[in-house]
Order: C-alpha cells, then sequence, then structure tokens
C-alpha cells in the first residue's frame, strides 16, 4: 500500500520565508512519491522552570520519537540573553556533527567549477562552549573547550563518511601551531581514528592555509573535519565558492539515529510571503536526509529534477538570476520529476 | 650629500631563500637610490637565563635604535617548546597591529580582479594567548584574551589608517553573537571609536558571513579589522584572491614608531640558493615600509618597476608562470627603475 514504509519527519518549517520553502519542499516530495510523513512543529523558544530558555516540549517529542528533523531558517532572537534556537537545537539534541556538501552547480556560474568537497564541523563545543569571564575591569577570557571524546567523535564520523560516500581523503584543519593542548589534542584524535582507515588518505592542514589553498584551487579538496568555530568559517566559505547559502545543504547529526537537516540561509523578511524566496537550500537539504534515510533512488530523483530546472536556466527565481516565483520554480522541478516517471 | 637624511633599517633576512630576496630588494633599492642604509641582523632564537627563549641580543639592541625592520621568512622550529620565531618577533616589539592590503595584481591571473582591500589584524592577544589548561584527562581549555586596551589600540589604528590611506570604510570582523563577552568587548571598543571618525563609515560583520562574501565579490570590502585568529584566517584567504603569499605584502607596527615588514611566504628550502625565488612579497613589504617612513616617492617608482614587469609578462619567476631567474626578474625591475630617471 502507499503508507508501506512511510516514516514520520519532523517539519520545522521556522520563520520569514520559511514556511513557503516547507510547502514547495511538501509538493516536490509529494510529486516523487517520497515516502515520508511530515509532522509539524514550531520551535520558538520558551522560558522554562528557572527560567532556562528551552525548545517546545512537543516539538522535542515529536524529535525524540521521529530523530528524524528537517528545518527552515529561525529568526535570531534580538532579546538579550536569548540563545540562538540554532544552537539550542543543536545542544538538546547532541547534534555533534555539522555535514555541508558543497558541490559546484552546473549553470549557476561562480569563479569556481568541479568543487567538490564536504566540511565535517564539530558541533558542540570548542570556542562555542559559551563560557566566559571577566577578569578585572576590561579583560574577558572566552573558553574554548576541547575533548577526547568529542574530537573521537567527530574524527570517526569524518572517516566513516569518507568510506560511505566513496571519498578518498579525510583532510584534519586545525591551529594546533598556535593552541597546542586544545588543538593540539583534536589532531591527535584524528590521526588515532586515522589508523583505523587504512584505505582513507588521511592529511592536517592550518586552518589559515586551507583558507588560501581554497580559494586558489577548490578542487584540491576533499573531506575536511575541524573544531567547530572553524567549521562555521570554512562551511560558510565554501558555501560562497558554489554560489552561496540559497544552494548549500546542511546536516546535523546526532547520536542514536537523531538528525536534523536544514537550510542555513536567513528568514529573508523582505521577501516573505510574496512567492520569491528560492527553495533551493532546503530541498538539497531534505534530499540529504533522504540519503541519510537510505532512500537514495527519492533522493536521486529529486535532486536530477532541480539541477536539471538550474542547468536549463529557463525558469529560476530572482537570486538565481531568473524571474520566476517560488511556485513557479517549484513546479518546474515537479513538472521534471512526472517526466521521469 | 648622498648620505644626508639616510635612515637605518634593520634587515632580517631570515633562512631558506630569504638571503636571496634580500639581495634582490637591496640591489632594487640601491638602484632607485632609496636612502635606506641596512644593517643585517640574525634572529634565530637563544636560550636565555631561566631557559627562557630569547631574539638575539644584538638584532634586538638593532631593532630598538632603528625602529624599522624587513624580514624574510624564518624556518618554523621543530623542537617542542620551541616558540614561533615570528610570534616571538611580535611579542618582544609588541607589534600590535598586521597589516596587509591585499590588491589585485594586472597580469598575475586569479578568478578576481579588482580586489583592492586592507586586512588589520589585532597581533598580540585573543586565541594567541598562549594560556592552555588541562582541566581533567581528556579535557582541555586555551583561553581566548581579549583587552578593552588592546582592542581600542587596534580600532584606532584600523580608523587612522583608513584616515591616511584615503580609504571610506572600516568593518568590523567579529562573533560577538558566539563569544559576546570578549567578541563583545572588541567590537564596543569598534563601535566607540568609530564615533571619532565620522568621514569613515562603520560597519560589523560576522566572520562566517564575510567570507563567504569574500570569495563572492571582494571588491565590496575596503579597510576591515579584527582579532588575532580572525585575522589570521582572513589575511591569508585574501593573499588567496590576489595570487597568495608570494606577491602579498605585510607590515607589523607596533607603538613609539617601532615596525617590522615581511613577506609571510614560508622559506621554501626546495629552491633556495638555486636563484629561482620570487622576491616580490618581501620587495612589497619594502615598499610598504618607504610609505610608512613617509618616503612615497621611492614607493612608488619601485612599486611601478615591479607590477609593470609582471604586468609585460616577460621576465617572471617561475611561481608567476615564467621561466626567468631571482636575479633576472630583479634585473628587470632595475632596468625599468632606471630607465625612469
Ligand atoms: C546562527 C549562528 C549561531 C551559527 C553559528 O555561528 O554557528 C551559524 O553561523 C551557522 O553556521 O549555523
Ligand atoms: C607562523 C604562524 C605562527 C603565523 C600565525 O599563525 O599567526 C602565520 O600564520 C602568520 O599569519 O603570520
Amino acid at each position: 500500500s502507499f503508507s508501506r514504509g512511510m516514516q514520520t519527519v519532523t517539519l520545522i518549517p521556522g520563520d520569514g520565508i520559511g514556511p513557503e520553502i516547507s510547502t514547495a519542499v511538501m509538493k516536490i516530495f509529494e510529486t516523487a512519491n517520497a515516502p515520508i510523513k511530515w509532522e509539524e512543529r514550531n520551535v520558538t523558544a520558551i522560558k522554562g522552570p528557572g527560567g532556562k530558555w528551552m525548545i517546545p516540549l512537543d516539538a522535542k517529542e515529536s524529535m525524540n520519537k521521529n530523530k528524524m528533523g528537517l528545518k527552515g531558517p529561525l529568526k535570531t532572537p534580538i532579546a538579550a540573553g536569548h540563545p540562538s534556537m540554532n544552537l539550542l537545537l543543536r545542544k538538546t539534541f547532541d547534534l555533534y556533527a555539522n555535514v555541508r556538501p558543497c558541490v559546484s552547480i552546473e549553470g549557476y556560474k561562480t569563479p569556481y567549477t568541479d568543487v567538490n568537497l564536504v566540511t565535517i564541523r564539530e558541533n558542540t563545543e570548542g570556542e562555542y562552549s559559551g563560557i566566559e569571564h571577566t577578569i578585572v575591569d576590561g579583560v574577558v577570557q572566552s573558553i574554548k573547550l576541547i575533548t577526547e571524546e568529542a574530537s573521537r567523535r567527530i574524527a570517526e564520523y569524518a572517516f566513516e563518511y569518507a568510506r560511505n560516500n566513496q571519498r578518498a581523503s579525510v583532510t584534519a584543519v586545525h591551529k594546533a601551531n598556535i593552541m597546542r593542548m586544545s588543538d593540539g589534542l583534536f589532531l591527535r584524535k584524528c590521526r588515532e581514528v586515522a589508523e583505523g582507515y587504512k584505505d582513507i588518505k588521511f592529511t592536517e592542514m592550518y586552518l589559515d592555509t586551507v583558507c588560501l589553498n581554497m580559494v586558489q584551487d577548490p578542487t584540491q579538496f576533499d573531506v575536511l573535519v575541524m573544531p567547530n568555530l572553524y567549521g562555521d568559517i570554512l562551511s560558510d566559505l565554501c558555501a560562497g565558492l558554489i554560489g552561496g547559502l540559497g544552494v548549500t545543504p546542511s546536516g546535523n547529526i546526532g547520536a542514536n539515529g537523531v538528525a536534523i537537516f536544514e537550510s542555513v540561509h536567513g528568514t529573508a523578511p523582505d521577501i516573505a510571503g510574496l512567492d520569491m524566496a528560492n527553495p533551493t537550500a532546503l530541498l538539497l537539504s531534505a534530499v540529504m536526509m533522504l540519503r541519510h534515510m537510505g532512500l537514495h533512488p527519492y533522493a536521486d530523483k529529486i535532486q536530477t529534477a532541480c539541477f536539471d530546472t538550474i542547468k536549463d536556466m529557463k525558469v529560476l527565481t530572482k537570486d538565481l538570476g531568473g524571474n520566476s516565483k517560488c511556485s513557479e520554480f517549484t513546479g518546474e522541478i515537479c513538472r521534471r520529476i512526472q517526466d521521469m516517471d
């Protein structure tokens, strides 16, 4: 029957253009007969007992039950003391690996071609520890926290990812020449884990060198693994190489099979509700999710329809260089999916 | 007389290709009649009383006397516990501002044209504090130290630089959304200083956003000011946009008129002594030094001869795409300088 093997995914449409692009993704998934049932949840932060900011309980329960989530953009709260919802989600579900494949898109011109790399960012500690102090007036310290456990875990994730995705090499990105103990620990764990993956080439590079080489020739890179802040930087840099956050998918992977896939662009309040948004990043994140769930045929079909639409250059949203509405771009992808059957 | 107004500069030729490219710079300066007398010093680290690594005394004295230095590449010591000489120099002379103009070079093809920006990096604290601890087995912390004083000082330097170099805007680069106290303090000082420079536009941007926008369109940036590690990353990224460290000059500016200009590429031991090295980065650093000393006519003359040589594409070193030797490239620059008179 139709519902055989249906899996439920928590859908967090998000703010601004979030609902529109979520609708686009749902329509495309339905057209492709992807065996996904959506459970929509809102994650506006609420204040829990003791004044701690929390994810709303029903969203949390939904995620804990389904283990799989798709998320649109969330607005960054302005109120002081209010944490970033993105950070709160990572923390709440211990989403320790942020994975961003950056692959050049045919038809979308950038200064680079043939980019095909993946950044894997440690998502729970490092400079994001949130621990800061004023030592004396005018002297502040922030703590970068690196643990053996989190470093080993992310290194293992990177090598497993490389192996499962037919990738040839993993590069650990660090500044252990400066942060000898913290980045040193991270690097040591990468080296140790590398020992167990003789089929994958392992290299180490300084972050500054990676940035320099990246803009000179990104095709030399494959899988890159790194501490939190370096990943924040490199993943955005690499997104820039292929066309920006509007076309770059992202996945946050946790323990016990929990994962949230998300578009990492903003909420674009200026065009919200105007049927002008580009759903590509959320769609490709949803495609990443399908692969993560082992549903490769659906992933391939949707991805092909999306890339062919962009390559064709006839029905594109404004940010992609066209004049079409979000619904028209979505319709074109659906049309191509139907043509495949 | 010839020596009227001669100023003495401490020359640290450095390791590997350092001596060759230093010789090239001296030859070009002599040809241009630049009023500079060189005082050569070696800065191989020595162990002082109590086992602390130090700059050799005669190098230190020379710098303290001349206040102005030009430095080639120094090899990174391998022995554990031996600090980077570059870091030791910054520390010894309190060189608090690292300045790197990144300007597209005509004739040297990269994916970008019309890049014309300057990164100004806080050079003394932040993630480079060197303070690290093991909390418990497998848990390490590194301290990022941000002070009001160093933040105000670098912000003031950036705005002064912008004003003195006819630059229109200064952008503070930060992650104050994550490191609210430390980057928050840095940002607050930038805002305060900006108040005093109503002629210069001030903007603030997240580091990740800067990286993304930088690779999409670097021409939107002008002067960028940031904490230490962000500067390490961005300055290398920007060097990559214009052709790499072989063509990018750098200056380290301290208090009381002390400054060291340096090429930031490596020692290239594989080609050392073979007359194959490219002296451009050291030469352009020396040109930066001339401007810093107010010797603009000499700076203009040498810079024009260097850029014309590259634009002409006939006499180029191997890394620049040619077949010429370091001495031939140097000779061509000298010939052009002589032709100007
Ligand atoms: C929104 C913000 C807190 C976040 C970060 O700094 O990690 C963002 O830049 C990202 O990369 O997901
Ligand atoms: C050599 C190294 C210590 C240094 C740094 O990390 O600052 C280098 O990358 C630089 O930018 O000067």
